[in-house]
């Protein structure tokens, strides 16, 4: 048995982890605004047994995440901040510990909506499909940068 | 597409959502000790496209889940309280936020060690081993009833 097991310690506030790099998007796509995200298990050597990624995602207010679309679903756990996510036509207030499930195909967006940012987990299959953006409310011009949306 | 989305809403205090039930464990069963599951993402009706399942776990003060192993990994992201985590030979104290990695195999085990409730996040695959109770401080007498073991 390769025990691979670890502990991987908050290091915040803020909402930082030992060792686990922020990875931080350009604001200057206009599909989405001020996201951070932090890949905490599933990814790396030693955690090839995980069918599934545990991030954590960070908006600053105001900001917001691409509108996109895929096939695979979305477990989310807000962990801090207020939001607003849209489903498909629905749209709804989110706040810490409130869950989401995205399922396949339907199109979402998540946005900060308080005073300090809104942070979230979001769990998604290992191997799983890209998103496809979709032309919204942030005036999208084109679908050529899909790499950058992560939801 | 059958659109399945929705919010789950974070009734709390106490840790509690909407239409989510809670699952106590039996206390008379000396493997574990005042220990609640609430299934929250990756199980029923519309969530088959999961493959995994978000739960959370809350143990109220002094209490213990079982000591046990089994071959799929554990993601756990702790939410409240104070802990110890038993992962093979060592052991860890866990506060909010903190992750915790079960590779397979390994035998764990995890306690509330301070005054309010240790709650976390333990996501698993949809499709999973049953654990295996394995004999320890707990002393427990017989592996017959690793049902009771829901890590």
């Amino acid at each position: 048995m390769d025990d691979r097991s670890k502990l991987l310690k908050f290091a915040g506030p803020p909402f930082r982890w030992d060792a686990v790099p922020v990875r931080e998007y350009k604001t200057a796509d206009a599909r989405h605004k001020d996201v951070t995200r932090q890949t905490l298990l599933g990814e790396g050597t030693g955690e090839e047994p995980f069918n599934f990624v545990t991030r954590y995602f960070e908006i600053q207010p105001g900001g917001y995440s691409s509108l996109e679309r895929h096939q695979h679903p979305h477990a989310v756990v807000v962990l801090r901040g207020r939001g607003r996510v849209i489903l498909g036509e629905r749209t709804f207030d989110i706040a810490p510990y409130d869950c989401v499930y995205v399922s396949p195909g339907v199109t979402h967006q998540f946005r900060a909506t308080g005073g300090e940012p809104l942070g979230f987990l979001c769990m998604v299959d290992r191997v799983r499909d890209r998103p496809e953006v979709v032309n919204g409310p942030q005036k999208a011009k084109s679908r050529d940068s899909n790499r950058l949306g992560s939801h």
